[in-house]
């Protein structure tokens, strides 16, 4: 078992179904445009419209939405119709309100591990967003607080520990990306778990990480955590 | 003068302009509408959609676009032109991108206030958004952190103090909403001070605050934070 104080949770994907959301929704908007041409490469053009928005929007639902519509229109030379893009609004506003879906063994594991450590959200993206889907999923409680960054980098890592009086040997991270959960927690001395997800964003992708630490832990599921941390 | 450890900034419209950009993209709107019929109520009907999507959208760029191109749709009853929803997602990009300018008296007050107190900025909304017009204005490293939150009210202010570490009665707050950035706080037992803005959004307006307490300063322009502050 493993001595900490604070255990950081990554929310999209690691707490809650997101990825399956975009999914969904990008099946529908093949279905949009079905009509205007071939479909097979729109997914494509479309990850490709959020990669190169993303340092106007970010991430979140919102930058999302906008790129739908931006693909909508070049993919069909403008032709597509308003009623169309107004469907891709509604769209939008359907993600924004969706029931979140907690993953399997999170809410056990949160509520054991609440017992015994303080629990806080560290996540990329929309505040507001992320605020709403914390009280929708009906953990917030156990959580003490709820950490918005824009990069999850060792800055931006360090700047919150900091802020919140942990040292970084106090402090365990979960979350279901390598790149930003784990990778720049072990650069600082932290301790993290990856617990996969099964679709993973292409741009959050990185090349195998051989990581010798003891501080590093590979899980199958989020459940895990409960020998690890909660005992 | 008043004895205190750390001053809090609101950013949109108190360190930098904000509003007048979001009046020059409505301007921009009205005019590409124009040829759809009359546009004398247009501006009625974006606000009215703006307030609609708060609960979807919360505040920022963003969520503006994304109502502009709904409030077009309704308008013209979907024969819009897609040439001007594209149109609007530049008009979008464009704020997200366009240079920060910094407000009167900003600067000077800023730099000088630095030199004798922690300085924070408080901010609702994007959190992307804000960080990078925080580095776009040159003012980051005046600042030692950047607090977003979805809503500014006593509980907001609350946590944000407990997180930092800091007593109310020690904490500062400037900015140029009653509403958001001074009532809250006084209710609380901090300072604040009220730098009004030429242009206030109707969402923000509250009716005439009476406060009596010696907590509370009714300023002409920000500058007048040095000699309460900064001598």
């Amino acid at each position: 078992m493993v001595d900490i104080d604070v255990v950081g949770f990554d929310a999209d994907d690691t707490l809650w179904h997101n990825e399956n959301l975009f999914s969904l929704t990008q099946e529908s908007f093949r279905q949009l445009l079905a009509e205007y041409g071939p479909t097979e490469d729109i997914a494509t053009r479309l990850t490709q419209t959020e990669l190169n928005n993303l340092k106007h929007f970010g991430y979140g639902v919102k930058g999302f939405t906008l790129s739908m519509i931006e693909t909508a229109l070049e993919l069909t030379d403008n032709r597509i119709d308003a009623k169309q893009i107004k469907r891709m609004i509604e769209l939008g506003k359907e993600m924004l309100s969706a029931p979140v879906e907690l993953l399997d063994h999170v809410e056990k594991t949160i509520t054991t591990l609440a017992l015994k450590h303080r629990l806080m959200l560290v996540t990329k993206g929309d505040l507001f967003d992320q605020e709403s889907k914390l009280a929708r999923s009906g953990l917030g409680p156990f959580f003490s607080g709820v950490e918005i960054v824009s990069e999850k980098n060792p800055a931006t890592y360090t700047a919150i520990l900091k802020r919140n009086g942990i040292a970084p040997e106090r402090f365990f991270m979960v979350g279901n990306s390598m790149k930003s959960d784990v990778i720049p927690v072990l650069d600082i001395g932290g301790w993290a778990a990856h617990v996969p997800y099964r679709i993973t964003w292409v741009h959050e992708q990185v090349s195998d990480y051989e990581n010798e630490t003891h501080r590093f832990f590979k899980l199958q599921n989020i459940g895990e955590c409960i020998d690890l941390l909660g005992s």
